[in-house]
């Protein structure tokens, strides 16, 4: 073993927020050595106590002032409505030449939210690691979350080029492929792909939940038809996906109404009994599929 | 070994249909040796070379009529529409004693559809093994799709019983766990697991596949964020699914209007900012979640 102090990418860098994403960035931060130094800040001292525990930093802290003193790269991961009173509250500890980042599925408020927050000089690099499981908390995590997962970074126009150069090196340690990407585009894109599948899934799962009690229990019990896999989904994290809704809201309700249209003529099909109509959207939509095995997201 | 001839429970079981249920019950039946002989059916001679080069059954038929000669178990495992039309054609040549059964996802259709073809004295056991995946075909089948999972069975009320607990001792064979249930009953519950959220997934996999060219790559890029999982339901054997949505149409409209009452809800929640409304709700999905993993079915 070589006992030189390598040259690591990052000196300190902190995480705001422990959750499934925030510890498994601290272990695959560990994992592939970019730092000397990982800050760890949570809200509630529960929380703190089990990254502690899990001894996913080197250093514990309630308050985020403290925590971002001399990082090089602040990682906000705490719910998206968080933001803008996190960002006011570290913005003015941080120094000109640091990197600001976060990991939200919405773009557009991070920036609107974040950026004002932050002195001239600042770095701020939004990015979204699309990658995730219906699961939360810090022993949720793992370092390999972020393995042949796209994480998408938009920067707004004139942010410094060796910052996002920087970040998109970050990334790629991890094992993720870097898109980047104008916000606007990005909310539009995840709108479709996650934001409106989350609340289909949440609305099926509600619609059960409000059946008489012995009906709800043979839902459950023959959910291997289907239903199943739209529970792991409306599992995933409340707060999180609450604010998800309020922040990309203009996207997910034009999508909707979209979906609501399709979802019209569907039922017009099955009430006409059409079921020419049915099979041929039903044909249609297998070729997406394997689009989506081609592109090895299966 | 014992080279004595095992009493097996079937002398001679047909298959009509061989796709993915009907060939894995074939490698089941064998696995189990639950009869002397299989005769398979296919409507297309294609399909039925393909199960002959499996070596899934004993005998071949292109005829129907033919491989259920000396049956003493007569297995349909078509799509739900074809169910007449092969019920009067074999109707005649099933012997008073023999029983039917099919693998259906509705259950009032098969009976209204294939008992009036039957003479007095054949069995009709109606069953719903509640099992499957994205694929089709006699090459997707594989011996261990049962296992651990329901079977519902869903005999008239004057059913012989000796006919029903030696289709519940089938199945258990096989690695199902059985259920006895009226009709009726199975297309409600079965509207709700499985009819309704592979209408959705089509839906949502039908409104990404109307979006422009460049957009829709993207969809598929970034399909792990949620999409993904759509995609894959929405894979599913076409023909069988309309005729799914064409046989339980009442069930799956009604459930139908209550989950777009349920999306209507939450559409209005995203539009007035309501993050109360939205919390309350993907909170609540949770524990039907825990319901799904305590029943051993996630």
């Amino acid at each position: 073993m070589n006992n030189m102090p390598s040259k690591r990418p990052f000196k300190k860098i902190t995480l705001i927020g422990i959750g499934l994403i925030g510890s498994s960035l601290a272990r695959a931060i560990k994992k592939h050595r970019l730092t000397d130094q990982i800050a760890i800040t949570a809200r509630r001292r529960t929380t703190l106590d089990k990254a502690r525990r899990l001894k996913l930093g080197t250093s514990f802290h309630l308050k985020a002032t403290q925590a971002v003193k001399n990082a090089d790269l602040v990682i906000l991961c705490a719910p998206l409505g968080a933001n803008a009173s996190i960002a006011e509250e570290i913005g003015p500890h941080i120094k000109p030449g640091v990197i600001v980042t976060d990991v939200g599925s919405c773009k557009t408020s991070v920036i609107s939210d974040v950026g004002p927050h932050l002195m001239n000089g600042v770095h701020l690099v939004p990015a979204h690691p699309v990658a995730g499981t219906e699961h939360s908390g810090p022993e949720a995590g793992f370092a390999n979350l972020f393995v042949r997962r796209w994480c998408i970074l938009t920067p707004p126009t004139d942010t410094n080029a060796s910052a996002i150069n920087k970040m998109s090196r970050f990334w790629r340690k991890l094992g993720s492929w870097v898109e980047i990407m104008d916000a606007q585009h990005h909310d539009r894109v995840l709108a479709i792909t996650s934001h409106l599948p989350h609340l289909i899934a949440y609305t099926i799962v509600d619609t059960a939940s409000e059946l008489e009690r012995e009906l709800q229990k043979e839902v459950v019990k023959y959910s291997a038809g289907g239903f199943r896999d739209f529970t792991r989904i409306a599992a995933s994290d409340p707060i999180m996906w609450r604010d998800i809704f309020l922040s990309n809201k203009e996207a997910v309700l034009e999508i909707l109404g979209r979906f609501s249209e399709d979802l019209s003529a569907l039922q017009r099909a099955i009430r006409r009994s059409d079921g020419d109509r049915l099979q041929e959207t039903f044909v249609r939509t297998r070729s997406i599929r394997k689009g989506v095995i081609d592109a090895n997201q299966a």
